[in-house]
Order: structure tokens, then C-alpha cells, then sequence
């Protein structure tokens, strides 16, 4: 089966990472495939983060786990995966994107990208919308600013990545979701 | 290099497709990428509607097209691309999105899969935002109803593929637009 192809198919969702640090040239990878992503009238309203500052991460966990600490079930979710939002990722890449039209849009390419390159060199991915949690709270403002967002560029979406301590079966395709024309 | 990265760096926004149909396979190798797309929990927001009908895709177009002539610039860039909006693709998908938070963002990611499927088959391919255009005009609704889009689902993104007559470079990379942390 093409590789491509195959990426596609067999790329999961991680829950589960090993900490051990990627390498520089594994991030200049990931950070390669992110500015490849093809937007809108090429306007590429992103902005990239790639955090690999520990006390970052975990400052950044503890937050989100603050606030899924309200949601009795959720939370509990949460603690059956190993009590931590980011589960231990020793790499975070934050899309961030601007106000034009597609941005959203294209911050779903970019994180795929990721994701998939990821996945290409064998490790553990997962794309993390709860990161926008920290965001919204008492220190939205600081780690804006930690992030070195640009002016007027808010979260977008997040990817985590490192090595998997487990991986999962991927979803199963429904096919009830498509009509032939 | 690795495929997966290789498709991710080389895949380019094509704009001149010869009208030679796909075959069934390849239409259902890009509908399994679709389908493989990863969603904010699992939620799948998506309806895809291939569309391989050739009235279907005219009609399209000719909207399209009514709307840019409204716009001189934007006419004239259209009329030096060879005066079709759909660029004579035999093949084009939709991907339709209902209203839940992350709906848009998982489109982008859905398109994405898509187009890097189309790639890796040596098709090319563009993701197609101009194809929202219909969908707000008078046969809106009735193109909606031939797409099947399910109660609630309404159009997300479109993405073209067909054998191209020529591909493009794909755009430099920018890397002013990434901080490490």
C-alpha cells in the first residue's frame, strides 16, 4: 500500500507518551510540514510555537486540569488516562491563526500535517483542542504572551507529539456519511 | 526522504486538470482519507458528496463565474486561468459540516486528507473554497438537495482532483512564522 496512503489510515490518536525529548531534526521536520500547508489564497494565517520547556507543558496541564476538575464525569475520564491533560508530551506545537475568513479552516490543515509527519517518523500524535482551555482563563494573557503569539493572533489548535508509550486502533470509517453524485 | 513527508512538502494547488474521469478505485481510495480524518471527539462532522457528474459541475461553475464577473480584477485572474472556476476537474468533493464547535476546523483537516490522497495517486488536486459562491445564491438551496447534505449540514469546503495537465511549485516555506519555547 502507498505510504501515504497508508499514514492516512493507520495515524491515531496518542494518550500516552513517553517523555523522552525529540530530537531537533524531528522538529525541524514537524515545523516543515506545518508551514507547508496550503491556505486560502495563500494568505498562511497561522503562527507556529513549538514548546519543548517542561515547566511550560506542565504549567499549561495543570491549568486544564483546574477547569476539567468542574465536570465531575470528565474529570474522571481524565483521571483514567493518567490524571494528565497533556499526557506527558515532552512536545507541543501551538497553531495560532488570525482573523481572516479560512483561518480556522486552514489551522485544521496545518495541525494534519503535523500529525502526519509525526506519524511518519513513528511517533505518537495527538491534535488538542482542550488546549485552548488556559486560553480563557486568569492567565490567558501570560501565556499569549509566553507563546509570542503576533498582535491579533489568538489560539488556534494544538498538536501533541513524542514518542508513544501506546498507540490505539484507528477509528472506523463510516461509510453512511457519503452520497455519490 | 520518507513519502509521507515528501507528499506533504511537493503537493501543489493545481489549476489546469485534464477532463479524463477517475477511476471508481481512486474515488474510494479519496473517500477512505476522508473518512480516516481525525475529529474533536470522534464527532465526525462531516457529510462528503463526490461529485463525478459533469452537468452537475458546469452548473457549478457557471454560478461561480456569474458571481466573479461582478469583480473585474478577479474576472480577469479567472479568464487568464482558462475562464473556469472548477478548472475542468472531473471529480470534485464536498464536504459538508454541521454546526458543533470544531466542525470547521475538522473540515480543514478532512480536505487536507484528501488532497494529500489525491497526491500520492499522482492526481492533482486543490482545495476550493470559491464553491461556498453557489450556496449563497438563488440555487443555493436546490444544490444543496442534489448534494444530499444531511438536516443541519451545510457546505464546508470542496476539493477538486483530476490528472493535472500542469502542476505549480508549491509555496516557500516561511519561517518567520514559528517561535520555539
Amino acid at each position: 500500500m502507498n505510504e501515504v496512503l497508508k499514514a492516512i489510515a493507520e495515524r491515531n490518536s496518542c494518550r500516552d507518551f513517553s517523555p523522552e525529548p525529540l530530537t531537533k531534526e524531528q522538529i525541524e521536520i514537524l515545523v516543515k510540514a506545518a508551514l507547508a500547508a496550503p491556505s486560502a489564497m495563500n494568505l498562511q494565517p497561522w503562527y507556529i510555537t513549538v514548546v519543548t520547556d517542561k515547566s511550560f507543558i506542565e504549567a499549561f496541564d495543570a491549568e486544564i486540569m483546574e477547569f476539567v476538575k468542574k465536570d465531575e464525569n470528565w474529570y474522571k475520564t481524565m483521571q483514567e488516562r493518567g490524571g494528565k491533560a497533556l499526557y506527558d508530551a515532552p512536545c507541543m506545537i501551538f497553531i495560532a491563526k488570525n482573523e481572516t475568513n479560512y483561518a480556522t479552516h486552514d489551522c485544521g490543515i496545518v495541525s494534519q500535517n503535523i500529525a502526519l509527519a509525526a506519524h511518519a517518523m513513528g511517533l505518537g500524535n495527538v491534535i488538542c483542542g482542550m488546549a485552548r482551555i488556559p486560553f480563557e482563563g486568569a492567565k490567558g494573557a501570560e501565556f499569549t504572551k509566553q507563546l509570542q503569539f503576533p498582535e491579533g493572533y489568538t489560539f488556534g489548535m494544538s498538536v501533541l507529539v513524542g514518542k508513544a508509550n501506546k498507540g490505539k486502533t484507528p477509528h472506523e470509517l463510516d461509510f453512511n456519511k457519503v452520497s455519490y453524485v
